[in-house]
């Protein structure tokens, strides 16, 4: 896949943080010229390039009123003119594009044992990227390496940390906005105190949004992967920890407390000897039996030795490995059991398996699974296919969503500017 | 609750079926005239009662759009005049209101045991209603049967069948569009065949639209029950079947193929003997060990004798009898894992309990339910409550989605008449 323009499909409105406030001005008329301008901006962002008179005709704004908006845009260094296009009779006209460098959106995928970081300006070109070991999950360390990260990516990009539009944080867990902190990510200890996450304001010192990582992930897919043009989908995320994420109609659903698709706990695994280890109380049943560490401790319940990771299961399985075999075997029988439960609530298109181990055992896991779900479903299964998007699922999420948002922030910011 | 003046609440668009097509006519004078008409209608039927200066003010429309819409709407015979409002500077404006007779729609819920009909008329009174027995599920039967119906409705409310602007029927299973049959319905054997449901057009001669009864339980919730102004809900049906019907921002939400919320295939109840009976198998795994049949059969394996229906054995856990009691607790039990499924999936805000256990056993079930799930699911547990609307959710769920349908469609028809 390209990572190029990546801005033009995403003014359908997919996605908008919901901690992003657009402030309008004061007085009536400044308003009315922001929102002028507004149209205007988000026309030439999907259009990539456009016309005075093709603006006027698609926002039914007349052209002088246009001529204005596309003056302020310029001069607040949002726009650029880019040249001529030919029209009718001999005519041609100015055509205007966003200036890439009037934003830029810094993602970041906050995995256990990955940070996954990318800087893109604000017409969707990554100019610099970079992945690395976790230094460690916890607040202080991850903080750290993260401030340094953005700093080299802003580097590259001959930038600094504080040119940076709006920062968008994937993590594992629920983000409590009240609280300021993270639910239900046992594998960040001390993200679940209160304020913990503005800590992550500090790293660009610009807005900042936090959102599930599979959530992020299906928003990833809906944009630039299997999941675009599909009306209703789910992303299900198999690795360290099992996470969803939901389309339906097209945007996400996050459910009433940001914890749909938390189906780390659907109440699926029962007879699994895991369930009795101490440590899966704290997690849900179905994370509990079916995660990539479960994959490996049922794979050395089974007689198999060896086997360090998920991936060493799969490939012992894919050896022949009569352990393993049966270690995926079990997999796929909780795995069935959880999608069962998923299609009787939602009734998906299209499942999008992502994740250490659901990103990277289709060979194993897909027919199987749709046999199994066979059994356990009322219609026939619903479509289920492997990510295409690789390890960059949530970043690339995480970009999707900060470009929408970035594009009314650095207008928000420009109206000063702009209502002389 | 009242069943007077239902419409009001109805315009913000919870529900349009599927299957009604809006058709515009051809030239577009009469293609503006028309949309100009159909947002002064909608305006009348939200307001209850407006004046033409009101109507201008929230249309954008100008006084003489407005007024010439209004003459021609009230020489269709969809509006009257129903007196004056005293004004500014003493000056009164004529009010218009929907005029009752211009459309009648006709709700029905088919259940095994009984049928449920009611008539209202397009301001949403309800004129007539009447619920029997079921005369039997098969096609003919229940054609003839609610053909009987219809003519004594519309007796009773001194119009004939051929009066009926549309016919919104409420049924289990999944409405096939393209066969013109149900799915997952094998409560009502026949209706799987082909072209089945096209014999529901002949009790009419009307439009008429098929709905499965829970979605349309979480309209009436939605619009007359506990579901008003709760953003996502789920209103649950426990009974005969097992369903559920899902309102997302405010919304039913249907899934892919209109399979949403088929919990009797949730894979919950493992280690249930249920589950072994041949007869389970052509039903879903939670329907098969907690539906009201299921409640039956469990408390004839735990000893008790005499109970011939979920009721006895509900209100012999009332008086304390063990083996019902121990029959309730494995109910809770199996709803408590099913529950914990659709709330990792959906993050509800709100669980609506209906149906022939469900609804009626509110003393039972909530507390104990509210523990077991609080044992299972990641956050707190949503709220859990019994519908307010008894044995009538579905009617007026059905009810609701007719009135804003026939709306429409009364237009469409007085359209040759009004372009004049």
């Amino acid at each position: 896949m390209t990572f190029t323009k990546l801005v033009s499909d995403l003014y359908e409105g997919l996605w908008q943080p919901e901690d992003v406030q657009i402030s309008a001005t004061a007085s009536s008329t400044a308003v009315l010229r922001v929102m002028n301008e507004r149209a205007v901006f988000a026309e030439v962002f999907r259009l990539g390039k456009a016309s005075r008179p093709e603006l006027a005709g698609i926002t039914g704004l007349s052209k002088p009123t246009v001529a204005v908006a596309l003056n302020n845009l310029e001069e607040a260094g949002l726009l650029r003119q880019v040249g001529l296009r030919a029209g009718p009779a001999g005519r041609s006209a100015l055509l205007y594009e966003v200036r890439p460098e009037a934003g830029y959106v810094l993602a970041v995928d906050i995995g256990r044992k990955f940070v996954r970081t990318a800087l893109a300006d604000l017409v969707g070109d990554i100019v610099a990227r970079k992945e690395e070991p976790s230094r460690g999950a916890r607040n202080r360390d991850l903080v750290a390496q993260l401030t340094r990260l953005a700093d080299e990516l802003a580097g590259t990009a001959g930038i600094t940390r504080a040119d940076i539009t709006l920062a968008v944080f994937g993590t594992p867990g629920i983000h409590d906005k009240a609280n300021g902190s993270l639910h239900l990510a046992p594998n960040l200890p001390g993200w679940e105190r209160r304020n913990s996450l503005a800590r992550l304001g500090d790293i660009t010192g610009a807005t900042y949004v936090v959102e599930n990582d599979a959530d992020l992930a299906a928003v990833g897919e809906a944009t630039y992967g299997l999941g675009r043009g599909v009306r209703h989908f789910v992303y299900v995320s198999i690795g360290t920890g099992m996470g969803m994420g939901i389309v339906i109609d097209g945007k996400l659903y996050r459910g009433f407390r940001g914890a749909a698709g938390e189906i780390g706990y659907l109440p699926v695994g029962d007879g699994d000897p895991l369930l009795d280890a101490p440590e899966s109380r704290k997690r849900g049943m179905f994370e509990s039996v079916a995660s990539a560490d479960a994959v490996v401790a049922t794979s050395q319940r089974l007689g198999m030795t060896g086997a360090a990771t998920a991936k060493d299961v799969l490939d012992a399985a894919r050896a022949g490995d009569p352990a393993a075999l049966r270690t995926v075997e079990l997999e796929i029988d909780h795995l069935g059991r959880a999608l069962a439960g998923v299609v009787a609530v939602l009734d998906p298109e299209l499942v999008v398996l992502g994740g250490g181990v659901g990103g990277h055992a289709g060979d194993l896991l897909t027919g199987p699974l749709l046999d199994r779900l066979g059994d356990l479903v009322a219609l026939h299964p619903p479509r289920i296919e492997v990510s295409t998007l690789g390890n960059d699922a949530v970043l690339l999420g995480a970009l999707a969503s900060g470009l929408t948002a970035a594009r009314d922030l650095v207008l928000d910011r420009a109206a000063p500017a702009t209502t002389r």
